[in-house]
């Protein structure tokens, strides 16, 4: 959106197939945002520092450092060096999920009983990022954008349909140079059982 | 304690000292039970296996695939590579979190406005765990044996004292052979203002 004033930049627009994922290198001040076109599709996030991407997003930290699961605009997410890498700047749902692992083959078994070849956000996650020298056991917990996901009153979690709905966006500002990798969420359950794309912005610093 | 029948062998036991931290080499079978001594004592618990660290424990996996955030007796702990790693096979608390990361300078810095010289859980793991070829950047968010999180209706964190009392344990088998770093924690609010010593019992498959 060009709104009179704003004089944000566009410097990739990328459409992110469903059941798939894509890195992102984003370098300080410029800003990721993930809509969600369709409405009700997770987008599992993770990012890393450049060019030293040991350095890592962090659940921990950032529930420790913010005080709350429930993080949106104006909270900070940061690595497993306790800095901060990336600023909710902008979130139209304020609803997402920093507990739940990317789903994963061994997920679907688990859980699902599903041993038969399925689309993950880990393999979409490892295969994206191998080429920026992150290996798939160095992926963290991800920041699952628009996963809704009740806890009840015993700690006992479970997921429901996302409350996005088309357009609706959550937008990151880069607090250091990364690279992130973004999917577009293949677990049935996180998804209200249907498949759609995740767009991806990146907007000038 | 010596059951009639029970036929355990003590491999080793340990104190660890206030603010400090532990390694210890656990074979698949064997049992570690972490002890708080004194009471409201929170100990970090972080596992690599062996003899290739690269996989660790993941809240993420163990949370999906429990379904909770509550773990407690015959939940497993999963690894980043979706595998068992350790399970709880007893529990005289059944409060522990998951969801925060180790204390650390980065933290007391940020909570507590205290950047003074402080011992921390992510220094005195990652001091423990160096010889075993584990670096820093490679520790996870840790199991907080005793650490009782709340959580409120919208996603608040708040750290509270333990429940625990005086010889209250956790002990958990190795489902795999592993290093394991555990900590008596060095954060005033984790342990209700004092500083007590964890005690570590290995115990034979």
């Amino acid at each position: 959106l060009a709104l009179p004033g704003d004089v944000r930049v566009t410097l990739r627009r990328e459409m992110i197939a469903p059941q798939s994922g894509r890195a992102f290198v984003v370098q300080a001040g410029e800003r990721m945002r993930v809509t969600d076109v369709q409405g009700e599709q997770v987008a599992d996030i993770v990012a890393f520092a450049l060019p030293d991407v040991r350095e890592a997003i962090s659940n921990g930290r950032t529930i420790d450092y913010n005080g709350t699961l429930r993080l949106t605009a104006g909270h900070v997410l940061y690595s497993n060096r306790g800095r901060p890498m990336l600023t909710v700047v902008a979130d139209t749902v304020g609803r997402h999920d920093f507990t739940l692992a990317p789903c994963s083959p061994e997920m679907f078994a688990l859980l699902h009983n599903n041993t038969d070849p399925h689309p993950s956000c880990f393999e979409n996650l490892s295969a994206c990022l191998a080429p920026h020298g992150i290996a798939p056991d160095a992926i963290p917990t991800a920041f699952n954008a628009f996963m809704t996901v009740e806890i009840d009153a015993s700690g006992g979690v479970s997921v429901v349909p996302p409350t996005s709905k088309a357009g609706d966006y959550v937008e990151l500002r880069a607090e250091m140079p990364l690279v992130a990798g973004v999917t577009a969420c293949s677990a049935e359950q996180s998804n209200n059982n249907a498949f759609k794309p995740i767009e991806v912005t990146i907007f000038g610093a």
